[in-house]
Order: structure tokens, then C-alpha cells, then sequence
């Protein structure tokens, strides 16, 4: 992917290509003769600042007006090329939306109202300069949409693309993922699968599966969910206001994300299987994959709806009801059709990948 | 490095290694064993909480009250193994000491009051769980040190070792890179030289040069300002107080650095060669290295300083005139003995590397 994967020579070491031109055949201005200031200039030229900037970026730090009154929230996620995002699933702009999107998500997980962004780029020399456009083109466009400001941020050389994203945001009553009660609903503002089979059914369709492609093309809505997930701000800030006990999104998967909000809460969870709300072509991918749909829904992440503790005392509608927390701390499972196991060992682990069953 | 120095498989595909050993002799606990929540329960036990905290590390996002009154400063910066710091040059403690150092020096640029730290840490498939142990535990004498406390992060895997730190401060005035006037003095609040000379004499003394190993051992203070640079908040806060115009911190070498205060400012800048304050030993280094010593202080970088522009009217004690701010934005020159030449060009670049004069 880079001329430069290797362990890369420290600061100041001469390169071997002091002349600045980056090699291999690639086409458009490259980083060499940009410089790292002309890079970040041109990719920070189309981001929106944001409101309540006092200072922005291109200075040490910047300075911001939270609003009196209000807590601040703040999160950071990291994405990494070839695990996060990829060229055979997804476009440089839709790296860009993700890297913004799961971000903005953690946020909607608290209850906060998103406000700003800060961006730390790691790029191999001699990448192509067209690509980090894109990436930055889909940044700017998630910006605009999700209302955040890009007020700082950072870049270096380094073996992969990588973007570390932190978010700020405000909030008035924080959800955290501790507050679960027994009795408690575990509900869900949105639907699951989608994201986990547009990945598999990518795959196969880039390996000539026709059946594949045909399902991608009949259901437009699960590649959008991987490419381009959509982080429920306004959700997560109605269930906040409406007393929502725990929150979390469901990134990696809601098995483990359910084990979260109960581990946290110190308490158990049940999950009913057939609760579980596919989005719309996940069963028929389901079975065109050879896999149980339900543990798609389960044990394939990226969903980036919301999962909450409600108490049943609250009138919250809008909302799919999935499960339900319980005073055993040892029970924290899955109920199908009456038959219970365990929660745990069904979500993604960065340093336990496991290869999905066949 | 690593086995996995390449560009990675994707999220949810199978990794060859789903026995969940790694692979090579390494000794210890290894990642895989450990897996994604128990190396970060492991690497956050040890670090400090902070004040303010309303909710900390483990949720999905941090829950903090910024002081009424008060405006927030946050700024972010990317630490890569290999670029920023390296085995040959430092240990483990000392690579998360800088991390959180060069983000705190950013805030002390900003006149700010440091509080709170989020950590993004990038690790290879099979990394030595020994060095991570180490690199935090740099990281929490540092927080300890610098009063900041951790209030969240995240682990990805990836090709290389990398820290992205994003740091959170306040500030009652915030100092910009660019409210220089012509007129203002350009001072420091210390010396500067010690850590580039270190990192030239380091790499002679690792290749046998009996005469760098006895020159690090004759002046301690000069491996120890790059392996441990102290961040100068109370001067940037001191500063701040007395009504700096423009402040930043000494990173890129003060050459760079004043070209940037000029720049924001838009007006010129004269550093006088002969009024650079350097560091001990770092004349010595320089005849050693065959080295102008003037190029080390201006060039050199990461000195971890403050250089600020200052009023004449105003009285400020305790720092080091280095030259002064003036009118003609075409004017940003070093001045030798009366002749002129440009400060730029003298600087680090990540993605325009040049090898260091022989």
C-alpha cells in the first residue's frame, strides 16, 4: 500500500529521497511537495469552524465557550485503514463520514448535543494526495450535516492511514452505561444486521458472487448503513431528556454492547433473539451467507443505533423493545425460543479476531 | 517490529491467528491472551482520575465540568514510534512521558491551565505488552507530575505504535499565535539546543562513539530534555497574566516557530544568532558534531519552551530576549553579525525530510 510500511526512520534520519519527489506512478500533487503545512492547509481549507470559537485551528490550541450551565463531553475513536475502512467496501469520502460518524455516535450515546471536532491524520509517505481529499471531503460533508465545528488538530508520517478523531460535546443530563436498573427495558432506536452483512455480502460480490451483488442492489439501504452510518443525535438527546437510565451505541454488536450496560450497571441482561429487529435484507442475507440472522443482529457491530435502559414507569415510544435487565449479575443472556446462553464471546475483540463462522 | 507490519485484514475477517497466541518468542502476557478490554482495563489502572470528573474512563464518552468562567483549550497531538520516538534514543516510560508532555506545552502555549487527557493508542498484532506496560507507566508520572487526569481513550490494532493524545485545559485569556505587534520582543523562557544535540549524540554514542557517550555523561540535563521535556505551564500562564501578545511552544525549532508567530501576526520577525540562550553543553555537541551551534537552538527542535511576543512597555522578568518583532511581513530573517538570511526553510517537516548537514 505505501512505500514506507516498515518501521520508518526516526526524526530528523535522512529518508533516501531528500528530493522530495515521492516514488511510483502516482498521479496529482504528492506530499513531498506539499510539505506538511501545504497539507494541511489544503485539507483543512473545506471544514466548517463551528460555533463558540474563539480560537481555531492553526494555533497550539483551540479555545472554546462551552455553554454556562452545560457539562462538557468529550471522545475520541481511532480508525485505522484496513481495519476500519477499506478500498474494496468503501470510498475515500465515506472513510471520512465514518471517521466523524462513530465519533458524533459516542456523543449520542451520553445524551450531548455534538459541537466540535479535533483530527489526527497519520499518512505513509508518498500517499496518494487524491485520496486524503476524498477523505477529507467526506469529514467536511459529516461536519456539515451532524453541526460540527473542526477546530484543531494534527498530522504525521507513519506506516498506515489512520484517523484519530476526538469529539466535543455538551450535555445537560449525562446517560451513562452504569445507571441500568432490574426491570428496566432494554430497547433499541433503530435496526440491526445491516452493516455486518453489506461487509460479507461485499466480499463476495468483489469475488464475482452474482447473488450478492444482486442483493446489494435490491437493498441500497445495507451498503449506506456500513458506508455511511448515520449517528442518532437526536435520539439519544430524547431518551436522555425522557429519563433513559444507561445508554450506548451499538458498535460491536449488541451482545456486547448489552454486556456493557449490564457489567456497568452490575446487574444482568436478557436479550430475546426474536425481538431483535433486522434491517431491511439482512434475513435474506442471512441466508444467502449460510448464517443465523439473529447472530448477525447480535455479534455484528456497526450498527450505530442506540441501545438504552428505560424504566417501565416511562412512557417512550419509538422505541423496540429487546430485552430486559435483571438483578442477577450472572445472567446475562440470549433467549431463544426459551433456550438461554451466554452474551459473552459473540462481539469483536481488536487483539482476539476470530474468522466469522463459514 | 512486528508481524503485522503490513496493511491488515479488515475488521471481521479471519486472521490465521484465531488460536489467540502470538506468534515469536515473546515473554509475558501476551495481547491476544489479554484481548481489547483486558489490555485496557491493564494499561488505565494505573493512571490518575482527575478533578471534575462527572463521568471518567469506560463509557462512552467523559462527563466534565469546565470551571464557570472559564474558557476550554484543546489541542491534539500524534506520537508515532519510529518518527517520535525510538528504542535507540529513550525507553518506554520515557516515549508516554513525551506524549503527554508535548500535548501539556501546547496548553502552556496557550496560557492554560492543563485538567484532563484522552488517549488514542494504535498497537501491532503480537506487540510486547512489557513496552506498553512501560509506555503507560510514563504516562501516568507524567499526568501525576503535570496534575491532568485520564479521562478516556480507546485501543485500535494497526501497523505501528502510535499515541494520539487529546488534551483539555482552561484559560481566563487565551494567548494566540498571532497578536504579535511590530514593536514586541521575541523572548523565551529557556534554552534551547539540549534535545537535538541529545539525539545526534545518542545515535554516535549507540554507534560507538566514545566521545558523544562522554559528552551525555559530562551533561546529563541534555538526554534528559528529550527523553523527559518538562512543559512550561506556569510560564505560559505567568505570561498570560502579564499580557503576552502571541505565545507558542518550541517544537519545530525556534526558526520554525517564530516564522509562525510572524505569520499569524502578519509582520516580520528578527532572531538574533548571537542572543540564542544554549542549553549546557550544547556549544560543546556542536564543534563534536561539526554542527553551526546557532543552527542546533534554531532548527534543532523539540526544546519545549515558550517563545513569546511581548510589549516593550510591559515589565517582564526571568526570560531571554531573542529578537524582536517588526513591520515588514517581508522581514523574517535570523541576523548574524549584522547579515541577514531567512528563517524559513530551517525547520522539520513530517512529509519533506531532509538529512542534518554531515
Amino acid at each position: 500500500m505505501t512505500d514506507d510500511a516498515g518501521a520508518g526512520p526516526s526524526r530528523g534520519e535522512a529518508r533516501g529521497e531528500a528530493g522530495g519527489k515521492a516514488r511510483g506512478g502516482r498521479v496529482g500533487e504528492d506530499l513531498a511537495h506539499l510539505g506538511e503545512f501545504g497539507l494541511i492547509a489544503r485539507l483543512t481549507q473545506g471544514l466548517p469552524a463551528g460555533d463558540g470559537v474563539f480560537v481555531g485551528v492553526g494555533d497550539d490550541g483551540a479555545v472554546l465557550d462551552v455553554t454556562p450551565g452545560r457539562r462538557l463531553v468529550v471522545t475520541t475513536d481511532l480508525l485505522v485503514e484496513g481495519r476500519h475502512f477499506d478500498a474494496a467496501t468503501a470510498d475515500p469520502p465515506d472513510w471520512g463520514w465514518k471517521s466523524v460518524a462513530v465519533n458524533v455516535s459516542d456523543l449520542a450515546a451520553m445524551g450531548a448535543t455534538p459541537r466540535w471536532l479535533l483530527l489526527g491524520l497519520t499518512v505513509p509517505a508518498g500517499y496518494p494526495v487524491a485520496v486524503l481529499d476524498g477523505l477529507y471531503a467526506g469529514i467536511a460533508e459529516a461536519c456539515e450535516r451532524l453541526h460540527v465545528g473542526v477546530v484543531g488538530g494534527d498530522v504525521s508520517s507513519g506506516p498506515a492511514l489512520s484517523v484519530a478523531v476526538t469529539a466535543l460535546g455538551e450535555v445537560d443530563r449525562a446517560v451513562p452505561r452504569g445507571g441500568a436498573r432490574p426491570g428496566d427495558r432494554l430497547v433499541l432506536t433503530g435496526q440491526l444486521g445491516a452493516a455486518a452483512a453489506a461487509l460479507e455480502l461485499l466480499r463476495r460480490a468483489g469475488a464475482g458472487d452474482a447473488a450478492a451483488t444482486d442483493l446489494l442492489a435490491r437493498y441500497p439501504g445495507m451498503a449506506a448503513a456500513l458506508r455511511r452510518p448515520w449517528p442518532d443525535v437526536a435520539g439519544g438527546m430524547r431518551l436522555a431528556r425522557l429519563g433513559a437510565t444507561a445508554m450506548i451505541d451499538v458498535s460491536d454488536g449488541l451482545a456486547g454492547d448489552a454486556l456493557h450496560l449490564a457489567e456497568e450497571s452490575g446487574i444482568g441482561v436478557e436479550v430475546h433473539d426474536t425481538a431483535l429487529p433486522l434491517a431491511p435484507g439482512v434475513a435474506e442475507a442471512a441466508r444467502l451467507l449460510g448464517r443465523d440472522p439473529a447472530e448477525l443482529a447480535l455479534a455484528g457491530g456497526e450498527d450505530y443505533v442506540l441501545a438504552a435502559a428505560v424504566p417501565r414507569a416511562v412512557e417512550v415510544g419509538g422505541v423496540i423493545d429487546v430485552g430486559a435487565f435483571v438483578p442477577d449479575p450472572a445472567r446475562r443472556v440470549r433467549v431463544t425460543r426459551g433456550a438461554t446462553s451466554p452474551l459473552a464471546g459473540l462481539s469483536w475483540d481488536h487483539f482476539r479476531p476470530t474468522s466469522p463462522p463459514a
